[in-house]
């Protein structure tokens, strides 16, 4: 496994290997990975000759009150993983080397980032079309798999992806959960053993609507009341959103009648955490 | 030399041309050819297996009370010129089937597209970014050609490659004038008889800059008065801006002390037209 940390490297060696006629398979992460990444590799592997997986703290989609800095790393760990699961290329590239100090170019998703993260933070889902963009043209990749545990990201990119006629096709990788049904993320580092156990109430509320969904409740202000009332009963957890939303186009739904993305959003402690399931009626 | 109508076909070809490991050179037009358009093609032509000359009018980068529909087009008469210039494919897609009704990404360059043309034509950069982002996908280029004729248009094209990490080599193509010094355009179309002598005065004007600068002139202010003065002499002249700003940066400059680009955009009855000249103090 090679690791690369230039830009430049990184597109001159995938240009080469696309002249060779091989296809380049491609898990973008920021790092610190987990079980949820592996998939993603694990997914993307069989369909590639030489699978590419970058770790890079992306900055211009952290918010200035959000957590770049604390954002956790462990490159080594990292590497090992990235070994593991048959990695070919670890593009590992620094901040200063990916973005020009006058940088002045940016991609812009205007209807599906509006809502539900993209409320909340502002920005985000500029830094993450621009430098998704930039990565598969670094990259040249024609595979991507991204997670569904960032529904409105993965949605948001597929659009990019249609909208810029980006020769990549993306692929789903659905969510991993701990035994416990917490869905992985970095960010679960942030819990301590109480914020753990509290974190158990995002999965729960999507539980409990997919519960009464089989009952028949289809209205979605009884089934956002109950997830209220079911995280209302945690110390600490703070909702910070529920949505029920068009699962294409992400426009609030009244209720339950076609593919619907639940997504929501809720702080434990001072960790901000996220979780979705596609309802179908 | 073969017309390629559909976004999806070009994108195929052009992913099989590559895979055949061909190199593409891509002109991008508005159609309506004339010489500076071929002298592209001819730019283009030595350095590439495959050349590829687009031919779309482009409805997002004009604006709601510009020439979108009063753009001149003879698709027939482009098609000869390409193959004369020796150009392999002719992409000339619909509008409809460019963009999609519910689009929604765009690439936006927010610094050197501020000014200038920037200033008059709110929203079209916005637009020749996303449609030569969009383009530089489907032909899969190596290489593109732009007119120095456009020249805050190529240095934000050049931006955006940078920036995106674009692996697309921009070539400037120097501008191609009339006998008499008129930079050609689609647009001189417009002129009659009478305007199309008044249209002289756009070259006139910066070769009197030129002249003053060699006389030891370099102060913007004097400069611009004594183009004011020129075109002002022209009835029917209307300046919309002349502009001293870096060549880099697009910045305004007080003097010309270092590479200077002197743009302009004089309305010659109802007809905008646009010229420009690099200064070396």
């Amino acid at each position: 496994m090679r690791i690369i940390k230039s830009p430049q490297e990184m597109q001159q060696t995938a240009l080469e290997l696309k002249r060779c006629g091989k296809t380049i398979g491609f898990v973008p992460t920021m790092g610190f990975l987990h079980e949820g990444h592996l998939s993603l590799m694990n997914i993307a592997r069989p369909d590639c000759d030489v699978l590419v997986v970058s770790i890079f703290v992306n900055p211009t989609q952290f918010g200035p009150n959000e957590d770049l800095d604390a954002y956790p790393r462990d490159f080594e760990r990292d590497e090992q993983l990235c070994e593991a699961a048959g990695a070919d290329i670890v593009f590992y590239p620094e901040p200063d080397t990916m973005y020009f100090e006058d940088a002045s170019v940016w991609v812009d998703e205007e209807k599906l980032s509006v809502g539900l993260c993209g409320g909340s933070r502002p920005g985000h889902f500029r830094g993450v079309c621009t430098v998704v963009a930039k990565l598969f043209n670094l990259v040249q990749t024609d595979l991507a798999v991204f997670g569904e545990k960032d529904a409105q990201q993965l949605r948001v990119i597929e659009r990019m992806v249609r909208d810029l006629n980006i020769p990549v096709n993306i692929i789903r990788g659905p969510i991993v959960r701990e035994p416990d049904g917490l869905a992985m993320s970095s960010r679960n580092k942030y819990l301590n053993t109480e914020q753990r156990q509290q974190a158990l109430c995002l999965k729960q509320s999507l539980d409990q609507v997919a519960s009464l969904l089989r009952q028949g409740e289809a209205i979605v202000a009884n089934l956002k009341q109950q997830m209220v009332v079911l995280i209302g009963t945690v110390p600490g957890a703070q909702i910070e959103y529920i949505e029920f939303v068009d699962d294409e186009t992400l426009a609030q739904v009244d209720r339950v009648e076609s593919r619907t993305l639940l997504a929501l959003a809720v702080r434990i402690g001072p960790t901000r955490l996220i979780d979705n399931a596609v309802l179908h009626p």
